[in-house]
């Protein structure tokens, strides 16, 4: 096999470019970089468009590809396509899923859907989406300006749970429309809401998450059937929103028939 | 008031090997940068040992020195002992809290301790803190080679919380002791465990949570009184240390009476 050993090859200048996360979602791809994160992938179905290691990868690749082209980096190369300091060497670009417009409804009632009112940190929506994968949640719903769900670091933290459940962006209104029709309870997390332990709620339900900083707007809030709060007895006044989205997610799939 | 403007100034040299933080544990200082972070400290009754601000915020300053030195620097000095890129031109040194060595028993019966062999992260660590404060743990308990909680990251996720209940650094096998002595319930968090659902908890309870990457050891499992674990119905295989510490916390805060 070929290895490509110059930094100024035009493969490596459009590989640099993908890496970038604005350039690839423009493009409907995502560049995965490292072993794990290609791998969970590959573990969920998700095949590569291209496979992108250094020399003592290829075979991993060959054994990966699953049919894509493999392209083979000399180390210098490959540590100018990856960010990390000490890359492995290895590399892939696969689609985009697309973020779903209709919101999926299984209809056994028991359907949970967590619904983030712009979620800001990567991390925390990592999280909250592999809280929600585990918890079998039938989506994660997200305002336009939750931040991205494909960005490196929110695919770290999931743990490979961006490839295993429905992500859907949505306005607030189509969802309230969505959950009105099939009568889903819609709950806001929110300070001054009823305690979650002694609130009555019924799935199929939704609970709905605000900014890490603001919380959930007042009029997203005013729009919820239901305004719930975890307690807490001690002086921290807030919870992270993927720790509190962890809390009401158990909750909610322990409710479950 | 004098400002330094002197890059080469042996004091602006001081606070720049400061806010490495190895160096300020070494003195048993903390480095705190921004205003929230300085406030939470302030608000949780920490005094700071100086405060250091640029011209502009020295007003700011001495109204919270609360009798401390304030050291006024230019912008530019500003920004060689800051870390951010556009620093506000706040901070202070407090001293760190001593990590007790003893763990501290309250005896009502609702005593809850978060006990964590070496969690690696720093944003982990800040995000259990803050949980194990709104649920009004009596300690966290951390093995000797969990992360430092008073790690920047840490102190930022915690949202003051660091300030606001014991941190423990203990061995295991003096943890053990301790539960064994007072009758503390000891639960591993662990993927073969009964569901937490189900499980006959009573409280006092201590909950062992393990490393991000290898999860709770075999030994300290074996130690526990009950392996306990969150039902997970979907498909992720298991949760962030932070999310599954928030649900236990939860679990156990609402069998308080």
């Amino acid at each position: 096999m070929n290895i490509i050993t110059s930094r100024d090859n035009s493969k490596v200048k459009r590989l640099v470019s993908l890496h970038k996360r604005e350039n690839a979602r423009r493009e409907g791809l995502v560049f995965l970089e490292g072993e794990r994160l290609c791998r969970d992938a590959f573990d969920s179905g998700i095949k590569p468009c291209e496979v992108i290691v250094t020399e003592k990868n290829i075979s991993w690749a060959e054994s990966h590809a699953n049919g894509a082209e493999v392209t083979a980096l000399s180390d210098d190369c490959f540590k100018k396509i990856a960010s990390t300091v000490n890359p492995q060497g290895i590399a892939c670009i696969v689609k985009q899923p697309v973020l779903e417009a209709k919101i999926p409804y299984r209809g056994d009632g028991n359907d949970i859907y967590a619904v983030l009112e712009d979620i800001q940190d990567p991390g925390n929506l990592g999280t909250i989406i592999r809280t929600a994968d585990a918890f079998d949640f039938t989506a994660v719903i997200m305002s336009p300006s939750t931040c991205d769900p494909f960005n490196e670091k929110t695919i770290r933290a999931s743990m490979g749970s961006v490839w295993h459940l429905p992500l859907v962006t949505s306005s607030m209104d189509d969802a309230f429309a969505f959950f009105a029709e099939k009568g889903i309870d819609s709950l806001a997390m929110h300070l001054k809401g009823e305690d979650l332990k002694e609130a009555d709620i019924r799935l199929p339900a939704a609970y709905l998450i605000g900014n890490e900083g603001r919380g959930l707007s007042d009029e997203t809030s005013a729009k919820c059937t239901r305004l719930v709060k975890i307690p807490m007895p001690g002086k921290a006044e807030s919870l992270n929103a993927a720790a509190a989205s962890a809390i009401t997610g158990y909750v909610l799939s322990s409710k479950r028939k």
